[in-house]
């Protein structure tokens, strides 16, 4: 055993802020599993074209790499804006896209702007679990709200918890992770009208729903919506961390004010700007996982689970009464899912065919 | 003029938190002119054989994009550790070094885990402007101790500041940014003496330093002292956005908690990965920027300012009696340089041969 510097020093011998004691480091174990079905990722590989693509336009920036990036990354998010255009019919300028390194970046952003101590952030539960965690580590404080046993989120209800707790914060996360759900646009008007402050529509899955995105909103609410999005899903870009949001260009502003400079490499910005030259042939594979999702969720209820209605790219199934055990008989068969933490239900991301098909197998013997 | 979707709405109409109201976004001006000497880049682009290896490193990882990068970026640490135990003599583990994108996020996790609200971090000024930002971005009470007049630090006096202010997190920056003294490790021993929380080292330019690195001095203090560094500078790695630091595992372990999780891509461990294979090369340039340091500090010498003494790429001279004019004449002759706010001073970055003679001849102008 070699002796590491400093080893003998413990976390609780440091002067750690007081709320992160006996806390664990986020995140879904990384295993090593032939079928890895957990952290919602898109399960084609970009095509090679792509990679190609991606490689040549780092090789062309790497050439400048001494020298800082633009700290506006504003070619990055004109072609955001353009894409962005593109898929919701609604007209984006670059004044209105704002970028960083994966949406939590993003939304940690927001948080430092519009939350941080004597402030609120509010979120209907289940949902994505970063939420909280950012909040915490922007020091807002987390109001949850419930969402309604089947998990779908009630408008109006929401809209009247909102009204009565007057959070600086609201997030809204339409498909719902981990439960699936959209909430449609005209939905989302009342709970918009309601809010005091911010309104985060939380669009990570969008692209995997049929449900119209709430950037149509934007035009009516520009004071206080910001739509946010990732390339990590639909784009299949996880491993290149590109998180965008819109909203009003004086929102984007007030991001400026915040954001670490320079936060965006240029690598990091030549890359996505590569990546979304191919989105037509990447979010092909959209239709195929849609399609994917829907035939896991109709095999899993046919197997006499339940099934949550999904939207997104994964599927919340149930009821185990021992959740962790269940989780560990998928695991033993060969396929990595997700406890995220729902008592009785499991989330599985979807795969390609293959990778489904075992889990469906693993399923069957779970069920038995 | 096309109509921007919610362009009506100004900073003033949104619920910002109080104390950014008024503020403008950090950053040096970026302009484009001939010789650029204000953001302490290395002026020499990377070698033929690094870029090769960063757009082959690259392009081997962009086929795996559709899947998230390792979380606790392991490989790219090893190889940090291992740079780090080459250039400093201390023998570094892979749990001793943490990495982020750029050393500001490192900072920022920092005081998200050691400051906060009802916490201080004191910096010793002028000194690295960032510092202050970061603390007032995480909330993080600023406590601004002095400096010598000549800008140099009385190591015996912050001792005392220190242990009297009794600060949560210290700042020391060495070599100094924007003045550019060192201080010596055996000098920093009594103000970690002093410390009741967190001592940051700052060492951005420690390549260009005749100065060992702090990094000596983590078996004596492993609860407190953190070494922070960056590849922005010698490196010529500022494009490529990725700074890291040394300290006790129990550190690294804390940072975890506030890591935004996988906040470096696949593509920023990959090509960090790359230029360090090539640190050697890279680094071949630190001995002709300091000569050309020291050469440039004697020319302003020998034409009547005031030069401060510095062990970076940089040089701080004065005195002006109208520093913004002084530097808009600079620019004018096309040279464009930074005024860091200190009062009849300006700091030039250290260029090619070419480049610093343009500042030069500027500078003979600028005299008369």
């Amino acid at each position: 055993m070699t002796e590491v510097i400093g080893g003998q020093v413990d976390l609780a011998d440091l002067p750690l802020r007081e709320d992160l004691r006996g806390r664990s480091p986020y995140g879904a174990p990384q295993l090593d599993v032939p079928v890895r079905l957990n952290t919602n990722e898109n399960p084609y590989p970009p095509p090679p074209e792509l990679v190609a693509d991606v490689a040549r336009a780092v090789a062309a920036e790497a050439a400048a790499l001494h020298r800082y990036p633009d700290r506006d990354a504003l070619a990055l998010r004109a072609d955001l804006a353009a894409y962005l255009t593109r898929a919701t019919g609604v007209a984006l300028a670059v004044a209105n896209v704002w970028a960083a390194n994966g949406s939590n970046e993003v939304l940690q952003q927001i948080l430092q702007a519009f939350g941080g101590p004597d402030r609120t952030a509010l979120g209907f539960e289940p949902s994505y679990s970063m939420h909280p965690i950012i909040a915490s580590g922007t020091r807002t404080r987390w109001l949850p709200a419930p969402r309604r046993a089947d998990f779908s989120l009630d408008a109006a209800e929401a809209a009247r918890v909102v009204a009565e707790a007057r959070p600086d914060v609201v997030f809204v996360t339409s498909p719902n992770n981990p439960t699936g759900q959209s909430l449609p646009p005209e939905e989302l008007r009342a709970l918009l009208a309601a809010a005091p402050g911010i309104v985060v529509v939380d669009e990570a899955y969008a692209e995997f729903s049929a449900q119209p995105s709430a950037v149509r909103l934007l035009a009516e609410f520009p004071e206080k919506l910001i739509v946010s999005r990732t390339m990590s899903k639909a784009f299949a870009f996880a491993g290149g961390r590109l998180g965008y949001l819109a909203a009003a260009p004086a929102v984007v502003d007030a991001l400026q004010l915040v954001r670490l400079p320079y936060h965006l490499s240029r690598i990091t910005q030549a890359a996505a700007r590569a990546a979304l030259r191919h989105a037509d042939a990447t979010l092909a594979s959209v239709a195929a996982l849609a399609a994917e999702r829907d035939r896991v969720a109709a095999e899993l209820a046919g197997l006499g689970f339940e099934v949550v209605p999904s939207d997104a790219n994964f599927v919340l199934f149930g009821r185990f009464a021992d959740t962790p055990a269940t989780w560990r008989s998928y695991l033993d068969a060969g396929v990595l899912i997700r406890d995220v933490g729902i008592a009785g239900h499991l989330r599985v991301s979807i795969g390609t065919p293959e990778e489904n098909d075992a889990f469906l197998a693993a399923s069957k013997e779970v069920a038995q």
